[in-house]
């Protein structure tokens, strides 16, 4: 499948959430059978000899991204979620939005000391939740092997802030 | 692996998320790799003939499960969400809580009519949510070729709300 057969899957919707954003709606690339599984395996096929013993997934698209990924490389799943949606003991880290911080938390069991991890989102943008969600996993001893999104919005440079990390994104907007 | 193996991995926390509730907390098996594993695929072999089109996975939880099973089962994957989560034109349902309501949506473009669609969320508890899903998946013409749980709290007797489906859960709490 050529990366032109799945942008044309992905829908742009004006001024979602607010009002002068261009959102990249994939939900009409999910909903595709062989573009999703394209996408996934595409992924996963760079990380196939990676040992990944954990796939880390963002709160929620990358759940959907993280749970197949997980699946097709045998590891186990990791969330990462807003504070106060994980029932158990948490390690929380904050960090800058656009206007204004937010906050994400993984259980502080879910990860062991030396553990190879991949980490998946959606959309690289900004990258500071990427960013935030790496200083997790290293905060409890995870080793990451690899940094994974299905797209990223090259002109916001989020990749500047994650340049020490074996980054992947399958889909680039220039 | 034996059920009982899957039930020893699933974490209880107590008073989550408000008083009195014992919560069952599966991040402890889904980052068990062999565990996260044999549930998907345990899940998938059930509709393996069933030729699913679409997985409709509930927020947030449920993308972890629907997502991996859409990959597995070569489907296309279709989230149904809070309101206000999904960037372009929905339709959306309301539905009864044990305290007050709330509402679930899905893109009014995500399935098309007479698509074989599996609905799949972690967890059945009274069943509101799914059976909200469910509605919403008629509305646009789904058919469903079955329901699809990890987990199910068979003492809250959600499967009473259910019980024209092709249900199956995998961890059956008495």
């Amino acid at each position: 499948m050529e990366i032109a057969e799945l942008k044309a899957k992905i829908r742009d919707i004006r001024d979602f959430p607010t009002a002068g954003i261009l959102f990249k709606d994939i939900t009409t690339l999910l909903k595709d059978g062989p573009a999703f599984r394209y996408v996934i395996d595409a992924i996963a096929s760079r990380y196939q000899k990676e040992r990944v013993e954990l796939v880390v997934g963002i709160e929620s698209r990358g759940f959907i991204f993280g749970g197949a990924l997980a699946h097709q490389l045998q590891a186990g799943f990791v969330p990462v979620r807003k504070i106060g949606k994980l029932p158990g003991k948490t390690i929380e880290v904050e960090y800058e939005l656009e206007y204004g911080r937010d906050a994400l938390a993984v259980h502080e069991d879910a990860i062991k000391a030396g553990q190879r991890v991949l980490a998946v989102d959606d959309l690289l943008a900004t990258g500071g939740t990427m960013a935030a969600t790496l200083r997790l996993i290293r905060q409890l001893g995870g080793y990451v092997v690899g940094v994974a999104f299905m797209i990223e919005l090259a002109f916001l440079h989020g990749r500047d802030k994650l340049k020490e990390e074996s980054l992947h994104s399958l889909i680039v907007y220039d």
